[in-house]
């Protein structure tokens, strides 16, 4: 059908680097002897073309199906669905090819992430903090590799790949000082995920006098609402919001308020919405290529060695600056 | 794990409706015989439980996975992706778990689309008009039923669910017109799609003077961007946009403009973003509830019968009057 589909192979990393085949396939096989300067060419020719080792062959010889669970909470967070896209790409990069099961659906939640061991997936990639982990650890007793984004957790044979949420909050607090913000404040859900819980924590660590707002929620609705929390500190001149939709939704409350609809605000995600022309949100940019990037990376490490220590891989995040 | 999981079966149907189980199963069976007071009490219980048949040990024995293709368009497209979790919460209730594959990614294309053939899917659902319909037609020739959301096609063994679009738009002129509006016109994107083209012929028969205003896209900045092209035209009193999100784009452009911030605007869609507090767009509600019950109950009822005509059904839609 389409003729622009064109899988990267280990022989176009060899030509973009100038060695030999079989020397890319020592780079990728571990433990294999490969000169320091020569795998640094693999490397960033790798880099370069997005190439990675095809598992597919490996794994369909060990009896495992291409199919890797991939199971979301819900499709309402507008950062989690830009994940999607992407962990789906890099997956049929390798041939493997994403099952959907909704953690949040109560009918899917026993059956389908049961049954996801009974179609002898490849592994599961899980977006959030919403499956138990109970759940993670039947599927690594049973060697079926699991990857968790955004969420910390020492289970054996689990890997993890999050944002550094802790410098993200630290660019967030010098952002707002250098608009000579005195008295900042923190907004975010409580109870907390790892993520807002990382982000908050390094904040107040940042700003000693933080002022820590909590909401019950961490959709547009509590960020419009949490102005009257907020009002009832007279002098906070800066707001660090643990999601770019909370900022919104504040942003949009706040501008109701003549006085306060100039407040410096700093979202977390860089969601759409947060560069359309009339939000022009400050935020911290979650870089999902990356994130989806290594999931998979892991991934397929694990499948190839699941005894291995449990990686975790923090990936840089990015201040947008704008208004 | 979860105890609120509850499979609706037929005992419960035939227990809400007051009559024998083996009644309710024929009510399900085609051709079978039962009282016409009798089924109409059976489907009115089976509609208030959310039940539909289970295929599922049917189709084992037809020597097809529970594997449903779910093929998208992108995640970027936020109408599509509230598709999402209804379809994946009905696919579940039958047994049923989606592949998910993105049409628009060229790497999943050519062997994605047509693995989906190889991994014996049950069925395919697509959820736009991204997929070329030869594709269709190459699974309906290996017997895989497939439905279409929101596109009209009259491929044999293709069955189609679609809003009303054309009563949605007749809905748009009348609430413009109940505004006041003398010179309206309609924007959206060129070339139009199935659903966008829909909506302009119907509104533009329902308003004969109504000015079309084509746009290159149907994104947040194409919307923010119609503006220019909307100021050609000195005396348009009011707009109904081809989707919400053209709806709020124009919305954010038009309030910098204090002459033309009034201007009463209709969307289509019913996104999370149209019902924010600082947006309150009126809008065309899509009912994804029933779009995705659908498409499941057509995909279904294809599986134990792919030589029916093909179906097509239209789905109401509900002005949501704001501001």
């Amino acid at each position: 059908m389409s003729t622009e589909k064109k899988w990267v192979t280990a022989s176009d990393v060899a030509r973009l680097a100038g060695v030999s085949r079989s020397a890319v396939s020592r780079a990728f096989t571990p433990g294999a002897s490969v000169a320091p300067e020569t795998r640094r060419r693999v490397e960033k020719a790798a880099r370069e073309l997005g190439y990675q080792v095809n598992i597919l062959a490996r794994s369909m010889n060990k009896g495992r199906s291409n199919f890797v669970g991939l199971v979301t909470a819900g499709f309402s967070n507008a950062f989690r669905n830009q994940l999607i896209g992407p962990l789906t790409h890099q997956l049929a990069r390798q041939g493997l090819i994403p099952l959907l099961v909704n953690a949040e659906d109560s009918y899917q939640q026993a059956p389908g992430l049961r049954d996801l061991m009974s179609y002898h997936v490849a592994g599961i990639i899980m977006t959030s903090g919403a499956p138990p982990l109970s759940l993670a650890q039947e599927y690594v007793a049973r060697s079926i590799p699991v990857v968790i984004i955004n969420r910390d957790t020492d289970l054996p044979g689990t890997d993890v790949v999050y944002s550094d949420n802790v410098d993200g909050a630290r660019q967030a607090a010098r952002w707002l000082q250098q608009r000579g913000c005195q008295r900042p404040a923190f907004i975010g859900e409580q109870p907390a995920n790892f993520s807002t819980r990382q982000r908050r924590d390094a904040f107040c660590q940042a700003l000693t006098n933080a002022t820590c707002i909590d909401v019950n929620g961490s959709d547009y609705h509590a960020g419009f609402n949490a102005v009257a929390q907020l009002q009832t500190y007279s002098d906070i001149d800066g707001v660090f919001c643990a999601t770019d939709t909370l900022a919104l939704g504040l942003r949009d409350a706040l501008s109701q308020h003549p006085s306060l609809s100039s407040l410096p605000l700093v979202g977390f995600d860089d969601i759409p919405e947060a560069g359309y022309a009339a939000r022009q949100l400050t935020t911290l940019r979650q870089d999902v290529e990356r994130l989806a990037g290594e999931a998979v990376s892991l991934l397929i490490q694990r499948m190839e060695d699941d005894q291995r220590p449990p990686v975790k891989k923090v990936v840089p995040v990015q201040l947008i600056a704008r208004r």
